[in-house]
């Protein structure tokens, strides 16, 4: 099941999407209610019709919306999490936590978050603030949507608490992530986390075998499989709430692998009119472009 | 003006205080609709008629709730803000972003944050997961609250963005904030952000110049005035805002002056039934016992 949120003739739906048929089934949303695609995920966990019985639309015709809108916290992620990506982190000169320039993988994970506002749909713009920063990055990520909440969830009932997957972008100001020392700020910056198109649920794919891809204008930049994560999802999962309570449709970026632009020598980052795509086996594609 | 959230026999309310009489007059919330703290802010910003108009409460009587339940994303704190506990920060060795033991107060804000789960009421109990932390430290601080939301907001217009203040205990497990080396973890354990009692309006205070006391078991252990913050409210509001929106109810904790648990040598932690309070002039006091 993939469902997305999305906008057609300035009214917001969320729906069921059919890749293979290029078609959306939906139902508008109530504008004042609390986050719809939430309650949904919670419907569908507990067996409940979702009654999404139409209309119609064909999936070139909408606007893609973050398919969660109002996560219960930021946006969780983890630094560092592809061995190839912590070396060229380090080696970059960026990384305020690296201890030297060829540090090894970390052994605990380092977590950090994203504000819910950065969130953007799966083709809308990437609009930096130019004044405050000229090296603006890309990190091709798999996205993690908790559907049952908890806390201090051990490694084993881990996927228990998953609903599903989605891709993120999570675009990075390098240089106010190593001017403020902690990450947030070069992380949270409005437009900078590019999520979707949908969540695909968690019976339809292996999250520890999935291609994940991004490219820079058609080039090739990020190759990987998810199974090289450092911490995979349950010693994320059981990391990040031993000590923090997990809500349904709290999202977590799982890291991502090598090729973003400060593991180049010179440092390749983004500009204007650049299109930023990424790709997940399974999952769909997210397209990108920079403004 | 101050505004309580508070619960009295399992009904859920807010309401105005009235710290010399000792009273609250409330109405109860309908208990499905969103954060109705930011809808009462901005009815009286926009000059409407809040209709508090009954019942009386004693003070005594009610169990006070974090003032705000949902802001649009974590709360926002700024790290090493005052002179004197950027030294002892560094000289402890628990500053995963130190450069130096002696190193001077930051140039740029440092800015990270605490999950929404973490805030607990004014009186409510501190719980750390003493399985994975040993060193539980507190650090009394002011708190911003957000009434006008807005991007790149400028020094000079800062204040006009700010409803009023509060008081937050930024307690901190400082094992998990070095091991992550990104301090959210560390951070953001549920109970880890006693707040309250109320948001004091803004044209009640000058933010400029507070006192700020933090005791353990009586025991006066902070003991500063807002007015020696580096960054002072405008420009951290304006730091935070040239990247990121601000939403109302969002909430800024202005960080925590000298004389935390790990200033001392040998650093002297919270155990289990230490009372921590807080107390800043013009808003009042909260409690929270460690358990």
């Amino acid at each position: 099941m993939k469902l997305a949120r999305f906008e057609y003739n300035s009214v917001i739906y969320f729906g069921l999407a059919d890749p293979k048929e290029e078609t959306l089934t939906g139902v508008a949303l109530r504008p004042t209610n609390r986050d719809q695609m939430i309650e949904l995920m919670q419907a569908q966990t507990d067996g409940r019709d979702l009654n999404l019985c139409g209309p119609y639309f064909d999936l070139a015709d909408v606007k893609f919306l973050p398919p969660i809108s109002e996560p219960s916290k930021n946006i969780l992620c983890i630094g560092k999490n592809y061995v190839e990506h912590a070396k060229e982190f380090a080696r970059s000169g960026f990384d305020s936590s690296a201890k030297s320039k060829e540090e090894n993988p970390p052994e605990d994970p380092i977590i950090f978050s994203k504000a819910p506002c950065t969130m953007i749909g799966a083709y809308e713009h990437i609009r930096p603030p130019w004044d405050i920063t000229s090296k603006v990055d890309y990190e091709g990520e798999l996205g993690v949507v908790i559907g049952v909440g908890g806390r201090s969830i051990s490694r084993e009932s881990a996927y228990e608490h998953v609903w599903g997957y989605t891709i993120i972008n999570d675009v990075t100001a390098r240089d106010l992530q190593a001017v403020h020392m902690q990450w947030l700020l070069g992380k949270s910056i409005d437009t900078f986390c590019p999520i979707g198109p949908w969540i695909v649920s968690a019976d339809e794919l292996d999250p520890g075998d999935l291609d994940l891809k991004c490219w820079v204008n058609d080039e090739l930049r990020q190759d990987a499989n998810t199974g090289d994560l450092i911490f995979d999802i349950p010693a994320i999962i059981e990391a990040i709430s031993a000590s923090m309570s997990l809500f349904p449709g709290d999202i977590i970026a799982t890291g991502t692998p090598a090729g973003v632009g400060i593991g180049y020598d010179p440092p390749r980052f983004l500009k204007p009119r650049d299109r930023v795509r990424v790709a997940i086996s399974g999952i769909g594609e997210i397209e990108n472009t920079v403004v």
